[in-house]
């Protein structure tokens, strides 16, 4: 039987800090503010901000969730981010991702304060991250390294397979994990839709993370019995008993075959929260 | 026999080239200029230098070094860069890495104005050459594709071992390789210092690419004889007939055991210097 990387029990743990720190900063008359910039979102992404929001308030953190239509020109988004870079209440600022086509992203991702910058969306923080030197590093790369931590599985000298290069996941957890930080210095390679046959790499990982967004993607041909295997997916997915929460990786099928594996959900979803109040409230430390 | 990447024909083609666009240049009365800021340059650093310099002037750029001391604090070396990225007359500006330990030097590199950032070292910059959008693409590893797409080499769905996570080669390389652009889409993993055995990366690469600066340091144990192989080394190495250049590949031991090679000298450097000239002169034809 493989170990389980129980995530929402290790995010609990770092949420009861985040909610104690918060209570300092309470007494220094400091609350904790966090904006989600949403542009168009569909339902889904708005029931997922609306996690994230409830997420917030149990911490002490007020949220706000800037909803603007799809059709926003540049200038006034423009105006909006910089209205809540003023903004004193206000110490994170997340942009939702994909921007629709008619907005440049990496111009709108570079009007984000760095100090705001909570998930390292900038294209100077971006370039920061590599280095080890970014303001703060991004929720769910940072998830996963937490919880890898927490079962002290190190990834040092280890080849992390990481499938998917997407500016919020497999992008900036390979940056992190070719730093020589603590949990760096892993040999990393990473996969995508171009790879051409998969299993030619993520047989030969120690470490194989999924973040692709492909439901169940992740089979018994592409893993070996002494693999870590991190789920970074999060797919809503039509079953017989209505809509469910799946992974990138087919759970049921490989989560006998391996070492260890990250459920979906209560694996890397509880931990990017985690993470990214525990940014929000470090903003607000910064502050005083 | 392998097929010997001739780096020096190729970057004559592209210097030719550039030549050309100067001259059209000229015409309008600009005369593109670049400024290397050297400090505390070794003897080394400074002869390279005015090799880069040489090879300036041959195609009509105007460069200009400034030496400055090792012991210069940060504020006067900003000072410093705040003047070249007002000066009319300069287009391009390079730092020379890496920078004494007093100094802060992704501080220092955010300060080069973003279309004067010809070798792509400012933080910004960085993060968005990793999605294809950087003002400039960084000179070597341009280089290095720019001379694999002139053999009809190409990237995408291979998968490229690069040895070195450095900020002048083996970093951004590996950011480049992973864009969708023409000569990306290939499957990336980076080696280094702290990989362990590298022949378990190195011996399924279908291209390897050294860049780690230790002179001879891939031999035949690292290779097959499908492997198209990269070196990025410039290592000066004390020979009984004096000072001689060689790269991080022994040459003499794997040049007739792959498909493809590029020689040490007259491979990646003139490409690096054909690349650096090109991207100043676009700099001036931007300015227009």
């Amino acid at each position: 039987m493989s170990m389980i990387l129980d995530g929402k029990k290790v995010a609990g743990e770092k949420k009861a800090i985040v909610a104690e720190r918060v209570e300092k900063l309470a007494e220094k008359g400091i609350k904790p503010g966090l904006a989600f910039v949403a542009v168009g979102a569909d339902e889904a992404s708005l029931s997922y901000l609306r996690s994230q929001e409830r997420a917030c308030k149990k911490v002490g953190i007020t949220p706000q969730t800037l909803r603007l239509a799809e059709t926003i020109t540049a200038e006034d988004l423009l105006n909006q981010l910089f209205k809540l870079n003023e903004a004193d209440d206000v110490h994170g600022i997340i942009v939702t991702l994909p921007l629709p086509g008619q907005l440049n992203e990496e111009r709108i991702l570079s009007a984000i304060a760095p100090y705001k910058d909570v998930d390292c969306l900038s294209p100077a923080n971006r370039g920061l991250l590599a280095f080890g030197q970014s303001e703060f590093q991004p929720a769910t790369p940072a998830g996963i390294l937490s919880l890898l931590e927490a079962y002290e599985i190190t990834v040092s000298g280890k080849h992390v397979v990481v499938l998917g290069r997407g500016k919020a996941v497999g992008w900036p957890l390979a940056q992190m994990l070719l730093t020589k930080e603590k949990m760096g210095n892993a040999t990393v390679t990473v996969c995508h839709s171009r790879s051409g046959d998969l299993t030619r790499y993520t047989r030969i990982a120690d470490i194989l993370v999924a973040a692709i967004g492909r439901p169940k993607f992740v089979n018994s041909d592409f893993i070996h019995k002494d693999q870590v295997l991190v789920d970074a997916g999060i797919n809503g997915e039509e079953t017989p008993e209505g809509w469910k929460m799946s992974g990138d990786i087919d759970f049921n099928e490989v989560s006998d075959k391996v070492k260890a594996i990250t459920p979906v959900p209560g694996g890397v979803g509880p931990m990017t929260v985690a993470m990214l109040l525990n940014n929000v409230t470090e903003a607000a430390e910064r502050r005083i």
